[in-house]
């Protein structure tokens, strides 16, 4: 078995077993260990509903240290009151008590259908099937396990020296609905034998969480389970990192470098997503305007159909700047669709429609607007939109 | 021929032709003429990209009257610099040379793909063939010469007393895509043989709009050729009405009605649209906060697709207001589909599958989320997402 994912980082367990919550039968239960207690930080749903097992990882993470996470798919818990939070408590508790150590120290996930309840039995088997299987190379099955709409599991892991000692960075994510910054779009672990600090971790998460996971877009929708914890368990042995300076600037450069191949897995794999698509903003005259207009871009199922058309419709994407909220000169503006100019200083010129049906007909589309008034440039990701996301949405409860 | 829009209303003269700007040879240039000079106001599309036709209409409109407006489908006449400027000035110069009015009182709208150029000999034969066809029951044929994806023709009127006198007041709009509140959303044209001054008239039209047409979404896409104008041409013989008052009061009564009936059209024939939805907010803080949480529903694509899956997926509807950027207490909500209770103050409840399921496959479906924290109410109009919605974007422009 390959090992790129969550448990490439020395000290940590994980496993993906079958439990029941989904119907067909697939994994849908992970669990991840560290050999010790890890630092570990998370950015949570701004989402004002939350699922109760978000609700208790965001509570118990607060402390700084985690030694395990839990994550099921094909059930949300979210949405049901007390019963809810007593069944993440008990979760949490049920896994504590086989891994031997602190209820609090048990982070939780889940993630599918809001308003069921969780079917505690299939969890509790779940959770000692998934104890009883816990191997150093189990991070694909936890990766499966996690998977809703997915059509492929997510992992990432990246190696570097710090301090000669050799450190390593693993991820797993899934997707792949619901997706949009603000936050974390999805859920995420990520899993490094770095040693830092429960502040410089939190500091790295955040820093690259901005410059990756909050920066993909499906549909513009954000879950009430979304969530990207990081563990550091500090058994790459590292003279531990509790300033900036070169290890930190080293550590976070490879966490930027998982989380964005994550981000953009995440973005490939929107629900019936074929292909997928960076748009950048540039020259803008702050970053928050970037921001706003690639959102807004990314957000557009105009834009997003004739991407999936292979149409080479930029009028779509300027009009979806346009509404923006941001007020720009639209007589500035030029529009790339990849290499080949669309949209000059707000003109629509005669391009070769060759050109762009071969540029839009790839599997990765780099889409660039110019402002021409300022020095700030962002970037998302996104998919286009497909029969197939309404397809598997029209149906996803059922 | 029924006389149920835009030349309902005494003194207007309406005609539709096609001059060959729609390949497929439908019908795609309209003039709607007053046969006297009519008191008009105009809102216009907030996208700070801004369609030339629809630029030329907003200056002009301005002082306050306005003879007849031309609106071509097919092009619609955006980004393309001093040409599309041009091109603007020529149609409403060429348009008032046949009328015999000024110029600058031919309103213009132009709708269809972005970035092309009008072609003036075609536009031109059209206005030529559309003045010697117009009539006082033409604003059917108006009404479909000013469609793109529409399937069918919106128009309504409306008959009141005013002082004794019968006053009648008609529209037409067109949709269908890039539909969403902020503004108006589409292409409307609404005629009065009210006497009204410019500044109540103005005023009507934007107590009404944001009750109707500022109250639907198709899919969160707004126009850079969004607008809607109203001509009141005095022909039915009213007091002119100067002041609010019962004559104010009992003409934007109407004016709404017929601005609803178009809108409800609008969502309802919606790019794809299998059903109208109807989401009300109540209950809430406050006006905004209503308006915010509406938005983000009748935007969701998840809460779309499920609609046309006609899946009780209610936690979409739930999550979307959760992100809408409102902070409402979650453990308040009560959500309705049709009369059926399916969550109760944030928790779902087992509710009777098979009544959720005769409710969602009807045309008209009405969702009401209650917040139970304080006087305000709001509504919206939208549709469901579906397979078509795709198909007709993801190759428009081909």
């Amino acid at each position: 078995m390959h090992n790129n994912g969550v448990t490439a980082p020395k000290g940590f367990l994980a496993s993906g077993v079958a439990c029941g919550l989904k119907k067909n039968g697939n994994k849908d239960l992970a669990m991840v260990v560290s050999k010790v207690k890890a630092t570990a930080a998370g950015i949570f749903t701004t989402n004002v509903v939350k699922g109760h097992s978000l609700i208790w990882t965001r509570d118990k993470i607060k402390s700084g240290y985690a030694r395990a996470i839990v994550i099921n798919s094909g059930c949300a818990n979210a949405c049901l009151g007390s019963t809810g939070d007593n069944d993440a408590a008990d979760m949490a508790k049920y896994a504590s008590s086989l891994i031997k150590c602190e209820t609090e120290q048990v982070m939780l996930g889940s993630t599918g259908v809001i308003g069921f309840p969780l079917d505690m039995n299939k969890i509790k088997n779940g959770i000692t099937d998934a104890y009883a299987s816990l191997s150093d190379e189990g991070g694909i099955l936890a990766a499966e396990a996690i998977m809703t709409t997915d059509t492929f599991s997510k992992e990432a892991s990246k190696t570097i020296e710090i301090d000669g000692k050799t450190i390593t960075i693993g991820g797993m994510s899934k997707g792949s609905g619901m997706i949009h910054p603000n936050m974390a779009t999805m859920i995420s672990l990520i899993t490094t034998d770095a040693s830092i600090s429960i502040e410089m971790l939190d500091k790295a998460l955040r820093h690259v969480a901005d410059k990756s996971f909050n920066r993909i877009s499906v549909d513009g929708d954000t879950s009430v389970c979304d969530q990207l914890v990081i563990m550091a368990n500090g058994q790459g042995g590292n003279a531990p990192i509790i300033l900036e300076g070169s290890a930190f600037e080293a550590l976070v450069s490879a966490l930027l470098e998982v989380s964005i191949s994550l981000s953009k897995m995440l973005a490939k794999d929107g629900e019936g997503a074929t292909k997928l698509i960076e748009i950048r903003a540039e020259n803008c005259e702050d970053i928050e305007s970037a921001h706003l207009i690639l959102n807004a871009i990314a957000k557009s199922p105009l834009v997003k159909t004739a991407f999936f058309g292979q149409d080479a419709n930029w009028g779509r994407i300027f009009t979806a700047a346009g509404y923006s909220g941001v007020s720009f000169n639209p007589d500035l503006v030029d529009i790339y669709l990849g290499e080949l100019l669309v949209c000059k200083n707000g003109i629509g010129l005669r391009f070769d429609e060759e050109k762009a049906s071969d540029i839009l007909k790839k599997d990765e589309i780099i889409v660039t607007l110019d402002f021409k008034s300022g020095k700030f440039n962002d970037r998302i990701w996104t998919c286009d939109l497909s029969f197939d996301y309404v397809k598997i949405n029209g149906s996803y409860r059922s």
